[in-house]
């Protein structure tokens, strides 16, 4: 897959030994050219990292001209000491920017409860700053400098052509697990050529996460980083998006982050197969959310598609505890297509055939219906495995 | 542990052929010689089973003479039939204690999704009224017919001495998941030679349950059949039990029942620990619970326990996405009586003593304080290991 960087955007990802292995990356810096439209959306988790309260800060922006990031350490439960290390980090980015220090956006991620190597960092910003540039390769090593325990980069992108006018939309995310071992977090940027005031930006976001890295669990464990920046420097040129164009720009917008949130279990710690949870027939959107969140997060439904076994009992007993009203007599189920469940009774199914489906296919799909509404949803999850297990007991602090 | 068993109960544990191995009790038949006071507290789930929806409408009751439990069919998502199979099943068992038809309840724990094999549970009712005694023997092999996956049986109780007169209590319960492979639930019964009325029955068993069987958990998969049944017949005599005497005797049976849930985690599949969370300093009691329910089915947490692994950051954020408010720099925590953090801010400690302590020891210890009010709570949890991915990822429909 090649990704196009917008225009007026460079970028740049260095290893400042933060990770022990040296061909690791550990440090990015991404710079717009000009002031770029800033919005975030950030963890819900009461216990935030120091960057999520920075960030959060500063966010929606008209002005923001870099993100710097850092991987190893997730500069969580730090206190006061971790927000002023997340300030300095920031304003050092700036500086090599020739930013002012609140042009600046911070993300860390890596291990919960030590503090920033701040010499490192300081020679990771400098590192960056003199390599940053617009090839592909500057965008893969900058899209590799954020990654943790995750065994491969997360980069989407899309052109869309607005107005006679081409805008091209980038992103790049890091997550294996919701939390890795002793790692935190699920991290995405995203950034674009087109011209958005940051309002709609922020809509924009709000609207996207919503059908993306809101709809992704791997072990359900919210983190204390989970940062989605968003960047549009206007840099293509034309009017700020708005109405029709700015629709045509969101659903671009949408399966770029989509693209990104699926490639977070798609690689989630352990995981042998990628679920993908298709609810319909719901009241409300909510409502569809909290059946796929339950049914994604069950142990059982999990270890069942790792085992490659069509146990409906697993699924449709999860779809009873989620917590919302609905009949169980209109419960139907699908898995891979065979339809194993119908109005809240068991149909016959060839159980091989359902088996080898499951075995042979990176993809599982399971589609449940319901007769309580006409509101769908997607959400994108993985299976559990022994592997997963060792992964995250074997690891020490 | 010997167990007394409450004067005016007669019962028997039989093999029926339900389970394959003819060694295993699969049927489970309690009588009381009097009408007992019967009480039952019943699985949240929506898509619950044909006995629990059965019990639910004969319970709180003045006249219960009979319990009969089968074991390696759930009767779970059976629709009509199910219900009608549960009937017949309490049916025949009255008539074989010689109650009447409502005087009887029944339980049913194992696959979801398959019809009760009623030739076999018919057999299953006979062979156990012709056995049914008083003896430690019967209540063993009754305690045994109700397991699945079980790798022991589970049984505590008590005698109370309320107002000169002593009661006897004793319970039995199965479980070693929420849900087992493919099996469904946590079953319990619970019953006593001392007098009370039903509505007070039902009470006692709220109370108990509160503090007991709602604070476990293995998976976080709620089961479909869950049911803890309580009867109390009064044979051993005097006035129903009020005030301070109800006091006394709510005290004993509260704790019998902690003991019956405490052993459902301990057993939990594949699990190397059992972990007990004390919740402190919170507002209110759903408040403490809710916390001490997000961390104890974070996978992440699970997994550090069974490692070893004093990942203090893993328990802190899980706290943080509990859903209720705290104040963060107000969070304390302590492992197996180790300081490892204190009103938000990690302190130092011995990683390698914290971890010897957790793997030398079958009992982890995790007590987390708040600032919020002065609410505590217990709650007993597994950890998660490679074990039991691979017992519920093996296991084939």
């Amino acid at each position: 897959m090649s990704i196009r960087v917008p225009q007026g955007y460079v970028l740049a990802g260095v290893h400042c030994r933060i990770k022990r292995d040296p061909q690791k990356q550990d440090f990015t810096l991404v710079m717009s050219e000009a002031p770029a439209a800033a919005a975030g959306v950030y963890t819900q988790n009461l216990v935030c990292a120091a960057p999520v309260q920075l960030d959060r800060s500063r966010t929606p922006s008209e002005k923001i001209r870099c993100v710097a990031i850092c991987s190893g350490v997730a500069n969580a439960c730090t206190g006061q000491r971790g927000l002023e290390d997340a300030e300095r980090m920031a304003r050092l980015a700036a500086q090599a920017c020739g930013a002012k220090e609140d042009e600046a956006l911070v993300l860390s991620t890596g291990v919960i409860g030590a503090f920033l190597p701040m010499d490192k960092i300081e020679q990771g910003i400098c590192a960056a700053a003199v390599k940053l540039g617009r090839s592909e390769a500057c965008f893969l090593s900058a899209a590799r400098g954020m990654l943790t325990t995750d065994t491969v980069h997360k980069i989407a992108g899309r052109a869309v052509t607005v107005a006679g006018r081409e805008y091209l939309i980038a992103g790049m995310a890091k997550g294996a697990a919701m939390m890795g071992p002793n790692m935190a977090t699920m991290l995405a940027l995203i950034f674009t050529d087109a011209p958005l005031d940051p309002a709609t930006a922020q809509t924009v976001l709000h609207r996207a996460t919503d059908d993306s890295f809101n709809c992704i669990s791997v072990d359900g464990h919210v983190s204390t980083n989970d940062t989605v920046l968003f960047l549009a420097n206007g840099a293509a040129g034309g009017e700020k998006l708005s109405g029709n164009d700015l629709e045509t720009f969101q659903a671009a917008f949408t399966e770029v982050c989509i693209d990104l949130a699926r490639s977070i279990p798609a690689d989630g710690e352990g995981a042998t197969h990628l679920i993908t949870l298709e609810v319909s027939g719901c009241k409300d959107r909510d409502t569809a959310l909290q059946i796929a969140k339950t049914v994604a997060n069950s142990p059982l439904v999990k270890t069942a598609v790792s085992g490659a076994d069509p146990n409906w009992g697993r699924i449709v007993s999860a779809c009873g505890y989620a917590g919302v009203p609905l009949d169980p007599a209109g419960i139907c189920l699908k898995l891979n297509g065979f339809p194993l469940y119908e109005n809240g009774a068991p149909v016959d199914f060839d159980a091989h055939a359902v088996s080898h489906s499951i075995r042979d296919n990176h993809d599982t799909l399971i589609q449940l219906s319901f007769k309580e509404g006409t509101t769908s949803r997607r959400f994108w999850t993985t299976d559990l495995t022994a592997e997963y297990v060792r992964l995250n007991a074997d690891y020490h602090t």
